[in-house]
């Protein structure tokens, strides 16, 4: 891991241009509050450059009509500070490559296909036909079910669990606790009780998708449950079987996307918002926080339906109101 | 696993009868698009029929006022094709049967009684005093405290973890990174502080359950939390400690019950909704997704209560129009 | 662990004043309905004290103005009959101390420093420089990330999973499946993809500090994750990177709390409540179950935002009525 990076070069990995006349070397990024001398900082917009005056960072990045705003004499100019300081962060803290290997304490079936670049950690299963690529990595007490896959580069993080005929693509990172590929939700009533109907269907992932802790994705019933590339999950996320999601979409926590439901390209949904099944959503789509989603949408913008919050005691007249819209 | 079943031995299978003169070899069943020439589909109405029209499958399940609306020239009649649907694809996928044995690195302590018909995968770890009755299979890396108990036949995915003193009935299934018995909510406040009430109660789970991939399930506080036969669960829910839930119940994802709730029999509580602690509802209630229920409900019927979801800026204004409601 | 304690006894325990004229060993406490002749219940304001009436217990905790109501001969006066019940529960069923050492199916690195004192459980992982205090418990499948630290008398149940450089506490209890420390979700848009913001601050867990199953808290993007002392989480919880929950709050099952934002102390946030990213919170806020909380809250009190529950149809009037709110 590098230890310092010279400010030139820090411009050069985002695309950036120097600012200031000097070139000085640059440690690390930090918040404004946390910078000591040899960090860089960076403000997003003007507002947040001009709250950067009395921090200790002796560089920063920002756009070239707030930088003189920040009051720090060196920098990188970039039109986007955000995307520039993701890239300057990733330099300081690039991923950990795999460590090649199988634990001793790991348990892989014979007939499992693992490269020899590929790190298999402590206490992990990988069942009979399993493949794993080149440069992934396992980390303790996983567990990939038979005929799984695991594409190139990608990294399962501690108990992660993928169910057989599961699969990941390249340069993927799953979180603790995923579980990949338990039965969809599917029973038929019957006489007052339910039939289970098998999930046959599987999981198919993209490359370079991201998927939070403790997320669940359901295997489709007779097709897949497929997730596209570059999407990117937060935590506590559950994926109902046979759901599509498409390229680029990011969704934040705690959000429940109901079976068969089809989401397009780059939406955009919000913590907690909640998706019915058999709908679809089509590309560019906003959804607030908090939002249940019963229709399908077809045009891309923002959409929301969440109650106002209010004090309880306003609430209570508030809420009696409503439902007196019931009546009458 | 059969690869090839003839229409009239599926019939047979769901209780259905024969249409059309062949007797066709079937070798799976398959949505109408992904359907090959010895697949068996089907269509629950009308306009699932009619939508058929070229379809590759050579075989239908349909009502009988719908099966010469697919075109297709044989198939099962059956009055319920969902049903017959289940029955079917559960024969050409059969639920894999327990290999009996121990997996040499699964740990499991000398007290425990397992039968000789069980299925202990690998780095498992199974605590004093458990007892696995026959044909129960328990996948890598699923840990069973001590004195609980996991019935005939039920299977256990990976990373399940049962607390000790719980209990789970025949021929359920639990997916992975299922919590079964961590300690219920409970704190006494006092002196602006929080003192906590040992939860030294258990948890009872009947047979035929269904328990979706990361769920929770409390134990009891004093008394025990229970799950009565046939209840299907999805993933990510939260059943608090000392509910009851009534037989043959089934809850859609990422619902929450706070604890000493009792849901009555043959509800059905939409994915999302959440249930709050200490109330009744009663037998045969439908609640629909994303709706808070806070209240008693004693008589069968559907409940809903979700905000109407519209474009954002729509929102702002019948937000605004809300809040109003509270004031004046 | 204790099997009779005297009436007189408990009263000490709880700081209680002895009632009656007889100090009978108690063997247990237990609900009013389940309560057998050695067991002491206890009630909690007049209308229980009066629903005591026909138990077999043979004492009871209650308010001096009550415990004539409950119709029982002895027990023990409290003003908060709840809290002296956590404290004699806590005597009846004492936490299980550490049985020390280390299960030999258990990988623990050479550089990790775990006390003697400590217990070890099956089939763990302890990465590098890990440091377990004195008296901890980690049960079976915890991964302990590198160079994360567990405090004295912490209680870390089945597989738990602590990423690299997260701290928790003394006397903390955390569940089974929670995940501490995943990446924060923190992406750069860049020309319709999205770039990863490495996640390199940690995550550090007060003292006395209790974390239901499947709870997820992510690590901070820069700075620190802050979860003050006396913190009580429930189940399902997702707590997004650089959130600060003050000191003694609780959260009760399936709350979000997106990243960047900061509760004070002494809240509780009820069941399902989420909460938007980059806000504040005062100390001392209530907020109802089920409320999406979207701005500041800067004064203590209680705050609401839920849609009424009603009958479907009612409901279906009453949602077109609000979607007009937003016309016109």
């Amino acid at each position: 891991m590098p230890t310092n990076l010279s400010l030139s070069a820090l411009a050069h990995i985002c695309g950036g241009a120097v600012y200031g006349s000097s070139d000085p070397l640059i440690s690390c990024v930090a918040s404004a509050e946390k910078a000591g001398a040899n960090a860089i900082t960076f403000a997003v917009d003007s507002r947040r450059a001009a709250a950067l005056l009395g921090t200790a960072a002796n560089a920063v990045i920002a756009r070239e009509v707030d930088i003189a705003l920040t009051g720090i004499e060196c920098g990188i100019v970039h039109p986007d500070p955000y995307f520039a300081y993701a890239k300057i962060a990733q330099a300081f803290a690039p991923r950990a490559r795999a460590n090649p290997g199988i634990h001793p304490s790991a348990v892989v079936e014979p007939s499992a296909q693992v490269d020899p670049t590929a790190e298999i950690g402590p206490l992990v299963y990988i069942a009979p036909q399993v493949r794993i690529s080149a440069g992934v990595r396992v980390h303790a007490g996983a567990r990939i079910g038979r005929s799984a896959s695991v594409g190139e580069g990608t990294e399962l993080f501690p108990n992660v669990v993928m169910y057989p005929a599961t699969h990941l693509g390249a340069r993927c990172i799953v979180h603790a606790g995923v579980v990949i590929g338990a039965d969809g939700f599917g029973f038929a009533p019957h006489q007052g009780t339910w039939e289970k109907i098998p999930q046959t269907g599987g999981v198919r992932i993209g490359d370079d998708v991201e998927i939070g802790a403790n997320t669940a994705i359901d295997r489709g019933a007779m097709d897949d449950t497929v997730i596209g590339d570059g999407v990117k999950m937060d935590n506590q996320i559950q994926i109902g079987h046979n759901c599509h999601i498409g390229d680029h979409t990011v969704i934040a926590g705690c959000v429940g996307v109901a079976g068969s439901t089809i989401i397009g390209k780059r939406c955009m949904i919000g913590g907690a918002a909640m998706i019915s099944g058999h709908i679809k959503i089509a590309d560019g789509v906003v959804i607030s926080g908090g939002t249940f989603v019963s229709d399908d949408i077809s045009e891309s913008g923002r959409y929301t339906g969440v109650f106002p919050t209010v004090a309880h005691r306003a609430w209570l007249k508030m809420a009696a109101r409503v439902r007196k819209l019931s009546k009458a």
